[in-house]
């Protein structure tokens, strides 16, 4: 196998220019290279006329040499170009200072082991291209004042963007004790990956983030999610190399299909070849030129590259690319402006910056390759603690950014602070990254307004979601530009259809004739639909993280697919409530319908409840789980949920058509108090019940209810209590979730000497966990989802095998004292009845009618009228 | 915004043959269109040789008209064309058979209701463009004697595949009642999308099929899986457009990187534009021709168009298409075997497919488009049963496959069954689909002879990973075409890199300089990395599915990202215990590191233990989870895990260096029990404790410990009783887990009265919610992990804030009956100590001497000797 080889396809993939640096560079002596040519700075319709290099230039895809690019143009003077080497220096500087330093934060004294941290901790890899990419962009800020933020991709960027934000002044201002001196340096330094500091991403104390970089894979989407209805925002996002890997990444590049570019602003990525990951080559640096460029154009966007390690070249490269692209995202905005025309969809810019890892670090340590290779992933210089050798050359490799010049004064000179912009014009203080600044409560209708009547309880059939449809309509209606529903191809399917007449699907792709009748698309809707659950929640992510607020619909099923973003959502709005300066964001608000139980027809695949155990798990803090049991509770859910901020709330509902059970005033009690008794479908008047007959969800309520009946019918006599949760974290004690009730209330509801049959929605454990410590837990029954392949009970009834009526009422009565021989009669005539329904149903393929049709026959018990929730 | 507009980027997508379609044709008169010209079939070097098209052809973006593809040629004879029309029509008829009939299944009599099914589930949409490939690749399996699996990968896909089982005989040879005969039929019509019968995606149940498609996204790298070390099978893999646009979809098409042409087989991607999802038209076929060509050149693919609805031209084209691929995949293989050269990586031949949705079927109904779009998706017509027009067009519909003529002896006749390759060779009977029946039991060394030397508990230091990676890495070498390590890049990380002495990381992009020295990369390597998770799953899966064996090792907190995938493989695993012709399969076994508990650096993203919630919920037929607490039990687990079968295997261990308790020999009888006591760690020598110390996971096992030391120096006395579990399901009972304790084994160990403090390695509520039913539970305090993005205890305790030695001993004083004063004066002991390591920790960056040295020091207890495991 020869090393170095190429593809046959191409011409591409010499790494000639890498040798040569392999050969005349020690690594940190690249700064002081002589400086480049200079030229004057070009206007915008100069660059816009800029000259692009033919192609065969870029085939090498070596990280090495000088700059090679798209867009020719040396818009930076020589002075200017010593500004950006400095402002580079001190920023790298702050890096690996932060990486290193405990002490001697300007390397005022020699380099001693005392000055580092016990445990050296960080990632100096991708910091300098993400700093370069940076620091370039601010030019562009001031020169076109430009409202953008940052987004930082790859995996423990912080040095890179905390070395700007301190640069910028935005870090001391927030955190005062970080100030701008040689005092604050030494605490910024210090904090860095340290017990009770801070962390190695953009965590939510980073100011100017709304991406952490944590889990990889979300950059692109968080970053489209931003822009949308922010029509003059542009979102620069690093994409790292090793994130370009992942799926989620690997499938939100096509979202310039759903950017409008009339309402919405513009996601310019850079694509960072910074060549490996932990200890790999990255698939992207390793192809040919040609596969790349093919690659982003397939994906629908002029790509502009930029390659090289040579500074100076590089400083005129990413100056004059970045300026195409800005001037590129303004022509097509104010083309489809002034037209009015969204379509054709346009080829948006985007940028792939090839540079070495751990760029300006020393190429070799001790004959093993460093800078450029995956060594300088994390700490670039591990044994300084132990070898003296080594710690000598970080000192050499330090003082090459110059400390003593450039933080003269403990910080940097007014002639580098001035490349920043100012202001709010810092992306690292730019308010759309703390969105709760700018969000706005969302206008709402009344949702009582779209109430179901419900004269008598448990015989009225409606569809729950097809009329919660009407009020999110409205509610899109009223916020055009900051509320926007996204799902993964399923609003039709879920039944909320209607919101189309509210606004569209967003759709950027082509127009057949077909679409005319149905199709409901526009370039200007406001549904987002592409079949990626990850892209979906990622749009909303960055949606309401800059502001406004959202909603996901989702098949319960396959919501798992994001159980990770969630997680990862969670933990950020966990830590934004220690951060003071963060404003609340709306919630990240997940419906779920599409449900297991009635995922019979669709199989085994399409049946898991348990994104409820994966949410239940986060911070009591953050999340909600609402199983409203009927339409109108669906609909007070909905508006406690969209009115909410900086939780995940859940809401699980049934779409078909279903029994309902409380008028608007009685779901509103219910729903405000989470969780009680419902009189009208109970027998124990206030007294001392035989048995509790619990549930939690829609469809378990129906079977529960069903069940009371079929009780009743054998044992007239039975006092039954019914009771429903609505909130889930009702079930939890209030010391571990702020919803959860004390011990005397939960004994008010259950008892603590009272068989309880309960109905969840869920896997059982679920309730279990969560009410194990409560008086009386050993009463409890929990029927609820359970894996099994093998279906035997009838259709509508086929994977509620294990929370049937038949199968509730038969535990009841085994647990119901005293009913003896009774008890033994029923049972069996119970379980004949089951399974004639099963046999039915196998041979008819439906279910028996007097399952189907069943509605709750009891109202004629209350002589003056049936009793109300109070 | 006008429809059928184009961008103007490209001259693409002009709809203009749809319209013509649209005025001539009412769809299901397409089959009976004269012939096309008869042309003599192409020999292999004929083919290789073909005219390819000029791209001007290839701009339309419409599906329909006469075929247009890159590869010209006219391989079939008029006779073969009638034949594959006849074969195509047949196979039609049996997709729409399952979906509606449940009587009459022939069509002899006139179709009435009661011959429906009462309730009409499942999908044709993309029945006919996966049937119209896979009849196509079986001329070329014939011809050339190909070993060759299919895989579907567009959702519910079922009627494709069950059509072609059944007229291929597989399906009656497994299940003899689905005969080739009228009853037969019925049956094989009746059971689909029926309750007790089968499901509407290729299940286990399906003969040929490893990848049931009920999640999208898995289908390219399944096949990968597939074709690993199958150095002759071709995996012919339809990817539905719908299922393109997911992450981990997107992300697998550039496992070509990955593939060797020496000695791995080769997958042939067949993209299938069928233009629309549930409810959206796709994004890949309403991008301009040019993009979707340069997005699979980018890919690293040659792409090959197949276009059209012209049942004649499409026949042609699909047919010197496919030959083409074929012969270039052999092309390709030859010359690197011959060579020995696995380099340049190849560029791999794949097909676009754009054909109407629901082809074939009828263009419109009552004036809304049906065939080419969305509403073809599922069942075509939905009213049957109320719509006597409706009706009667179904059923002209279905005659105009001529199911009287095709199956005139309730099969099809021997001239359309000479178009089925025989015996093994048939897609739908390829034993490497029902990989049980390959699967050799992997040769492994004695893990004994890896064992880690103990002779003091709890006072060796040792990594346990390290030391288990030479363990692994014999098992690659003893093992060279059988087994493989997946990760995403953090095998070295992991502390697994010893295996490269066995087995290099795959790779097959390009090389550079830098990867001599400690790059670990080889065409012919063993180990596979990829930076997506959802990537590495996907391959391991279709490895196993198909003979061979394997291991994942991840970070745990980001195992969430596949939650999802490892549910599917946990419900296909189920299934397939229902089915009788199934042989097992290797367990899918995961190893998990970088715990949470060592994630105090990587801050709040890095910790989360929750997948093992996820994992628990899933069957107790197949999911097994092991938390070894030393090395010598890692290698037993390890062992243990690779031997078995069926399952999902998943084991946590830390990889850092590491106290060591137990000897092999004690490894292995406290493994194989799965639960113990441990009397070295324990003072109350067989007596009734007053306090039980159990714990599960190396580093809570650790702390443990800790704590027990503790408070045996302020209460010498204590009769502390300690029990580790590695086998987590021996806390749930026997009756729900077939590894559960009985309840009386469960009181052997930890009585019904005693207080204990558990420490465990995850969310604690998991084992509540496995022990909630155990006698005294009520006495059981978990510690374990709680979000909270606070961290206020030391560095290596730092997110051991619920789990600490000092918290865990607090605990304890605080429910050991009758310590009076002496228990508070101990806790406030405890508490200043605590405190104290936290200020040392959070002003010097590591943890305090005393808690990082520390090791069991109560060895001396025993007179004769430490106690040893029985």
């Amino acid at each position: 196998m020869s090393l170095l080889s190429t593809t046959g396809h191409y011409t591409a993939g010499s790494a000639k220019g890498m040798q040569d640096k392999t050969c005349t560079t020690d690594g940190y002596g690249v700064m002081s290279a002589p400086g480049g040519r200079p030229v004057p700075g070009g206007s915008a319709s100069e660059v816009e006329e800029a000259v692009m290099s033919d192609s065969n230039e870029l085939e090498s895809i070596s990280p090495y040499g000088k700059a090679r690019s798209t867009v020719k143009g040396e818009p930076l003077s020589k002075e200017e170009i010593e500004k950006y080497n400095d402002f580079f220096k001190a920023s790298l500087y702050l890096s690996l200072g932060m990486i290193y330093l405990r002490q001697n934060p300007l390397l005022k004294e020699p380099l001693k082991k005392e000055h580092l941290k016990a445990r050296l901790l960080g990632h100096f890899g991708s910091a300098p291209g993400q700093i370069f990419t940076y620091m370039h962009f601010n030019r562009l800020i001031s020169k076109y004042d430009l409202d953008a933020i940052f987004i930082s991709g790859p995996g423990h960027g912080a040095p890179a963007v905390l070395s700007q934000a301190y640069l910028e002044g935005t870090y001391s201002e927030v955190y005062p004790e970080n100030s701008e001196d040689e005092e604050g340096m030494r605490h910024f330094f210090k904090q860095f990956s340290f017990p009770g500091g801070i962390g190695s991403h953009a965590t939510p104390e980073t100011p100017g983030s709304i991406h952490e970089g944590g889990e990889l894979g979300y950059s692109v989407s968080h970053a489209f999610g931003a822009v949308f209805d922010h029509p003059n925002l542009i979102a620069l996002t690093m994409v790292g190399d090793g994130e370009a890997e992942t799926g989620p990444l690997a499938a939100s590049w096509h979202s310039t299909k759903f950017l409008n570019p009339i309402t919405d602003g513009a996601v310019l990525p850079v694509l960072h070849l910074n060549g490996y990951k932990i200890n790999n080559p990255t698939l992207l640096a390793r192809i040919p030129h040609k596969e790349l460029e093919y690659l982003f154009r397939g994906y629908g966007y002029e790509p502009y590259f930029v390659e090289g390690d040579d500074v100076e070249t590089m400083h005129q490269a990413m100056a004059a690319t970045l300026e195409q692209c800005v001037v590129e995202i303004r022509k097509v905005q104010k083309k489809a402006r002034e037209s009015g025309k969204a379509l054709p969809r346009p080829l948006w810019p985007m940028i792939i910056l090839r540079s070495p890892k751990g760029w300006t670090g020393p190429r070799k340590i001790d004959d093993k390759y460093l800078e450029g290779y995956w060594r300088a992933h994390q700490v670039p210089i591990t044994d300084v603690h132990e070898n003296p050798e080594h710690l000598k050359l970080l000192e050499k490799w330090m003082r090459s950014y110059e400390p003593e010049r450039l933080f003269a004064d403990g910080k940097i000179g007014p002639d580098l602070k001035a490349l920043c912009p100012t202001g709010q014009r810092r992306m690292s203080a730019n308010p759309v990254a703390n969105g709760g600044l700018l969000r706005k409560p969302l206008k709402m209708p009344d949702f009582r307004k779209y109430a179901i009547e419900v004269k008598t309880p448990g015989v009225t059939m409606d569809a729950s979601m097809t009329n919660m449809s009407t009020f999110l309509r409205d509610i899109i209606a009223m916020n055009p530009t900051s509320f926007r529903l996204f799902g993964p191809d399923e609003t039709e399917s879920n039944k909320l259809a209607k919101v189309y007449q509210a606004g569209k699907k967003v759709w950027m792709g082509e127009y057949f004739e077909e679409d005319e009748n149905g199709g409901n698309l526009a370039p200007e809707g406001r549904v987002m639909e592409i079949l990626s659950e990850h892209t979906c929640e990622g749009w909303l992510e960055g949606y309401i993280l800059s502001g406004r607020h959202g909603l996901l619909n989702s098949y319960e099923p396959f919501i798992h697919v994001i159980d990770s973003m969630v997680n990862q959502h969670c933990k950020w709005l966990e830590k934004c409530l220690e951060v003071e300066w963060r404003n609340k964001v709306a919630s990240l608000n997940i419906l779920l319908t599409a449900v297991v139980w009635r995922q019979d027809h669709n199989g085994f695949t399409h049946q898991d409840p348990g994104f409820l155990d994966v949410v239940a798990n986060k911070s009591p803090e953050v999340v909600r789980i609402y199983l409203p049991p009927d339409g109108n509770c669906l609909l007070s859910c909905m508006d406690h949920c969209l009115r909410s901020s900086n939780y995940v709330n859940v809401v699980v509902a049934d779409k078909q058509e279903h029994l309902q059970y409380l008028s608007m005033e009685e779901a509103e009690i219910h729903c405000t108090k989470g969780i009680g008794i419902w009189p009208q479908f109970s027998t124990d008047r206030g007294e001392e019940p035989d048995l509790i007959m619990a549930s939690c969800g829609d469809i378990p309520t129906h079977e529960s209810l069903a069940a009371i009946d079929l009780l009743l019918q054998h044992f007239p006599e039975l006092k039954i209590r019914c009771v429903n949760c609505v909130d889930l974290f009702k079930l939890i004690s209030h010391v571990d979730h702020p919803h959860g009730l004390t011990d005397p209330e939960w004994v008010s509801l259950f008892t603590d000497n009272t068989p309880i049959i309960f109905n969840f929605h869920s896997y059982p454990w679920l309730v279990h966990r969560l009410t194990y410590k409560r008086p009386g837990n050993a009463n409890m029954h929990v029927r609820g989802y359970k894996e099994k392949g093998n279906i035997d009970t009838p259709l509508e009834l086929a994977i509620r095998n294990q929370t049937d009526r038949f199968s509730l009422a038969i535990d009841a009565i085994d647990r119901i004292k005293g009913l003896a021989n009774r008890g033994a009669a029923a049972r069996e005539s119970l379980r004949n009845a089951q399974i004639k329904a099963r046999n039915e149903a196998f041979e008819m393929g439906i279910d028996p009618p007097f399952l189907k049709n069943w509605t709750w026959p009891h109202n004629g018990l209350w002589k003056s009228g049936v009793p109300k929730l109070i």
